[in-house]
């Protein structure tokens, strides 16, 4: 049921459906057994047609009138985001943000196994970060996915760093890219996935709004 | 000409202003004086016409055909996103995320300056952020707000520990809202702007697209 249409699903439900695995898994967590599309809508802010027709997407999860069972909900959608091998991830640049951000791809149940973190500085290289992943010289990474093919790339460095490193990751068949540097990989190459976190970006437009809401 | 159509300004436009800022400054920076807004589109991953649309919500920057004054848009463009007084913003949450996220807020021009900074960790009360600021309890949060009332909160701490502080930023007048946690205030609360910035949720949707694209 969940594979069919995957092709056709557009980017902004793909967006959605960690919010709804998040509000699903509380109702489950607390008991709860059925669920109506407005009641869902209500939580997650939106409307009742447009629950039913990001569910549609994927086979629709149940029939409409009787409501869902959260349990199918959460097993269906468990089983888009997440599937039985993890990504494996590395992580480039350990500064105070990827510090931080190894915690999302290491003590959290997201679907990744963070193999290994690699940075320039040698003040950095040689440490251990919070996880238990030890910081290698970024010069050892062609080497490193040469020989363990990771899925995804975590950057972390400032823009000229990672339009340097991308080249060596594309090229060893890296697919995706969670990227914080204001680099846009998918400019300059196809066939990646790249899902782009601009902090600066969301902090500026967020000083707009408040100044003009 | 800046302010004549603001409030019509739609969310989609408001978010792409940042990256127009950070390509024109590019520009200027490299002593690029006129720009296309087919050449600004090549470079945004857009399209010219999108260009054009989003530039006349402000009044255009400039006439068609004759290509844009990147000085004028820089210009014009500073001024939407920034003002001559920087917003007051107090952290709440001072772990690996929140310092990490400090630093935005700080030592780089987004018009912003950090008052304060909270936890409610003993072993981080007291101690000094990177930027100088001391974490302060966030007991003493509420007392802080009604003395120096700032204009924006940014929450890096869980969806529980949102949910307790929102009441006491809500009252006391604080408007913007940079929200890492998972507790959506914008459903609790009206009159006041969210940023949601969902990190778990961004790694999740980019394991589902890696997946499938």
């Amino acid at each position: 049921m969940a594979a069919q249409n995957q092709n056709k699903v557009s980017l902004p439900v793909i967006k959605r459906l960690p919010k709804y695995y998040r509000y699903i898994s509380d109702m489950h967590n607390n008991g709860i057994v059925k669920v109506s599309s407005s009641e869902l809508a209500r939580m997650m802010g939106t409307t009742a047609s447009q629950v039913r027709q990001d569910f549609n997407c994927f086979g629709g999860f149940g029939q409409q009138g009787i409501g869902y069972h959260v349990d199918v909900l959460l097993s269906e959608i468990s089983k888009l985001l997440f599937s039985e091998k993890n990504l494996n991830a590395v992580l480039i640049g350990t500064g105070r943000l990827g510090r931080a951000i190894s915690g999302y791809l290491s003590a959290e149940a997201r679907g990744y196994h963070l193999m290994a973190a690699f940075d320039k500085s040698p003040d950095e290289i040689g440490r251990e970060l919070q996880c238990g992943v030890m910081v290698q010289d970024v010069a050892e990474l062609a080497a490193f996915c040469a020989a363990h093919h990771p899925d995804v790339a975590v950057l972390c460095i400032p823009r000229a760093g990672a339009k340097a490193v991308a080249p060596t990751l594309v090229e060893a068949g890296v697919k995706g890219y969670w990227n914080f540097s204001h680099y846009d990989l998918s400019v300059d190459y196809e066939g990646i996935t790249v899902e782009n976190v601009h902090l600066g970006d969301s902090l500026m437009s967020l000083g707009y709004r408040v100044r003009n809401d």
